[in-house]
């Protein structure tokens, strides 16, 4: 269980047996289907990324097919706006975990319009409201997609139009969160600005490598590399991390934490990101979902990953 | 930032700026007054203990003072629980936050019966049901006891008969949680017994000192000390800490997390026992409560500690 | 339509139609399990009495069987708490809908412990606390028995001790609901002192002609025939029917006033009582139950003799 | 209490009666504020108007003065609704009293986005979609004001074009509501097209006189008079009738219901259209509301015109 112990190589039979035990599955949970984009892409697809303190790159399966990272984007807007507004942003989103669904809009009436936490729906609107300030939705969104950018040293990342373009068309329960936030006046923009912004951001696609790349940040106190150049404070770095491990994984979050032990953030696009604090970033993505809403081959990758490596954050150091 | 800095004599000190900045606070919170005997504790009252790695045992303030430790005895029959059913335990009880206050009976109704957590009192009463079995109420009390005892060792430990006869006299609320849960077959002794049995657990009481000992296995996956006797395996203690941090502080346990980034639990006596993975297991006291039922002086004090010493579970290693 | 024209005679062909096509129905419900007793009783059963303002009693089926009323009881209990309390009793219980089933607890948690209504079971057991007083059980009870004698002017109405001995032993989810009212206040008593009471009351047992009986106060503003004795005020007997119309048939109390549109309260003995004022008296019974807990042939029976009759609080007059 | 003695003198004597009272009175509620046109109304106004069987118009107080009728315009959608779609309306709405808000969305989502019947904002919304159906907002529109100036029998009534922008412009909670039903599929037209119709059919604005002329309908089974030009069928004016009766105050109608015992409809316009079956319908207006959104001074001359009449639908007949 000696973390010393994991050499490169060692990390890289890891990597391949667990890729090629998820290639094999047949169990792979079920596709996002609620707008056509995400309805018709392949369940027999499966990547995991880790990259190491060292810097080192290390993939299995399909790490060079782009995927919509969905919610794994709110960390980002979240690092944004905690960037830019600090401690103030919390005037507007809670931090406690939510006993819901991530769509759920129930909390939201029994606590006055406040989301319980950045990582629920309602919670990463606000959060994406506060980013868009005054300014401009296509400004906002530039500035998000080149914070990301930056996090993943990648100028290629870009959004998915098509993704885009079919959340706007159909996303009625967000539209529902947004227009009862703003009833409440958590949101301030006009809420079909703020839900372009989103619906935008969520469709980002990456590859697992850009993902375990965009991640690093959280995984080396707020810095690219250790001792590299800092997105973040260390401080903040840390608290997004036990955002991540409290309530990454919707209302499987508990789950997630108690069988991996790593702060980590789902998508229904079927991709988690996940960190080693101090240690490696790592990406991994598979599309089909299990009955929470999180990756089900991703999940269990992550758990085998930990088991194998002894990766956690409950581990004695 | 760097933890291997943090000599002996530099712990000694951070334990004696705290205790003495605690001790001069004039906001304290509130004592729980539910019950005649935590009415009557004085308000002025702080402690705090460390015990590290190597067996030093680092206190400050009233270290020698027994208090109720309430809620925190959960941790214990979660441990000897998990050690007798193993994952047949979780059947009784779940793994995710819950959104709601610790004596809500409201997610119970939702989730026909099961208790989302082990550490909402819902939960705790139907691991104590479960530990209970087909034994009688006194026998099952002695192992806890026991149990205890051993973690801490130290055969001193008691339980404190007025709290417990005041428990059993005015627990209303928590006769409604059993009653309910018995409803849903739950749990399956007559709910009176299972609640003599809770209640008189609740009511150990305890010193900083030996709060921190008994907190020893969770410091080291398992074990009284690092490569000392074993308690429980090392995966259930990682378990258990994963717990600690998302649901030991009620529906706090999100902002404990935040500021403080330790496992911990805390009971409504003041008391939140805390461990840094391979590092020390903390024992903190303090009778006034926060609104949502944690020690407000030892909730600070545990931040404060976390801030000068670096630790943290999302820190780099 | 014109209610004049209702016969005697064609009161009696109705009443005969209705219960001989009952008699043939094969969808008929399910009978209440949770008790031996109830769980007993044969399905095949079907009784229908009306007692006009003129006294005339017209009866088809099983109208010499008794059943237990169970929450039919709660009109009685109300009426005699709401005569010995007058409005005061209203501090103790609310006088809204409720939009759970007549066993949730979810409500009491959000209110602060305060029943919505009278005719949930929280709403009862709080009526049957503010009976009790300081008295001794068997008072309490001797004293509802002898009002629902004097209503039926019947001294052979009695309680079924096997059913009342069922339920104290099996209703846990009512101890809860008790236990959590005692924690807010709303009862006073002990809980087990105001449910063994409760238990009783509702363990009467009646046939429908003494259902009939016992419902003409309502059908008469309050007294047990025209110009006869007076039971309670009409002030108070109006207000309980608008009670009935709202609340009589737990979760499925709007169905009951949109179909039938006549006051009336069920029991899950499968029993109903209701009132067309001044009119009739009805007590109708067929012990297999509908998904709301409501008996599924004397709810059809009911809206069969409204639709026949021209029968309904709403039709012009 | 003898309706028949009810002279037309007598009913004069008590209308003046009422509205004097009323005028006198200082506790007049809190206007409503959430849309400038509504925050700007005196609350020093009062109107009351009967209209008898022998259509006789009996009014008092302010009766020429138009005020927006707001909710009570969802009678006159549901009417048209179900007179166009008849029983497959039910498959839109429920029909069970509302334990929550008029605007609340926790139920929406407990039950699958089916609202609980059609006077709480969200049912309304849902009976609205049904009568849009395939046709352009602006033709559905002039179909339900034409229904209303058919009911009433006066060509004048119209919509009130600032209330209706002004409730386009801030009515967020409502676009909520609409969306999270869309995302269910309870409606099936674009939100916005839905609620431009509901706005506008809510921004209607009559005088006393004009709602009580509309509520004739429901008085006398379906038709504009006793005998006269028929509406809708009898049946469906009864079931209407009982739905006002146990949903029409929102979280107050079991409190209307208890205390004035006559089926109504209130709006946050401060009005409230009340009638007794085959005697009269009632028109009543005073813009201050209590705590559950009703009209304070309305809601109490309904209960002072009830007691003086001995007007009440669960008095004998």
């Amino acid at each position: 269980m000696a973390k010393q112990d994991l050499s490169s190589e060692r990390l890289h039979d890891i990597v391949a047996e667990i890729s090629k035990e998820m290639a094999d599955e047949t169990e792979r949970g079920k596709v996002a289907d609620y707008i056509p984009p995400l309805a018709r892409i392949d369940p027999n697809q499966f990547a995991l990324t880790i990259i190491t303190k060292d810097g080192e790159v290390i993939s299995g399966g399909d790490a060079q097919t782009r995927f919509s990272i969905q919610s794994v984007s709110k960390v980002f807007t979240l690092a944004l706006g905690l960037g830019r507004l600090g401690e103030r942003l919390w005037a507007r989103v809670g931090r406690e975990p939510s006993g819901d669904p991530f769509n759920s809009i129930v909390q939201l009436e029994h606590e006055k319009g406040l989301p319980r936490n950045p990582f629920i729906n309602a919670g990463a609107i606000a959060v994406t409201d506060s980013i868009l300030g005054g300014f401009a939705p296509k400004e906002a969104l530039g500035e998000i997609l080149q914070f990301v950018r930056f996090l993943a040293s990648d100028e290629d990342i870009a959004i998915d139009p098509d993704v885009a373009r079919s959340e706007l068309a159909t996303g009625f329960r967000n539209v529902a969160l947004a227009n009862f936030m703003r009833s409440f006046g958590t949101i301030t923009s006009p809420p079909e600005l703020t839900l372009g912004v989103y619906f935008h951001h969520c469709a980002i696609a990456m590859t697992t490598e850009q993902l375990a790349a965009a991640g690093r940040f959280l995984a080396f106190d707020g810095r690219l590399s250790p001792g590299g150049a800092r997105a973040i404070s260390a401080r903040m770095a840390r608290q997004i991390n036990t955002l991540m491990l409290t309530c990454g994984h919707y209302d499987g979050s508990g789950e997630f934490a108690f069988r991996v032990g790593l702060p980590g953030k789902s998508g229904v696009g079927g991709g988690i990101m996940a960190v080693v604090p101090g240690q490696a970033s790592i990406g991994c993505w598979s599309p089909g979902l299990n009955a929470v809403g999180n990756s089900h081959l991703a999940s269990q990758a992550l758990e085998q990953l930990a088991l194998r490596t002894g990766w956690s954050v409950f581990a004695p150091r």
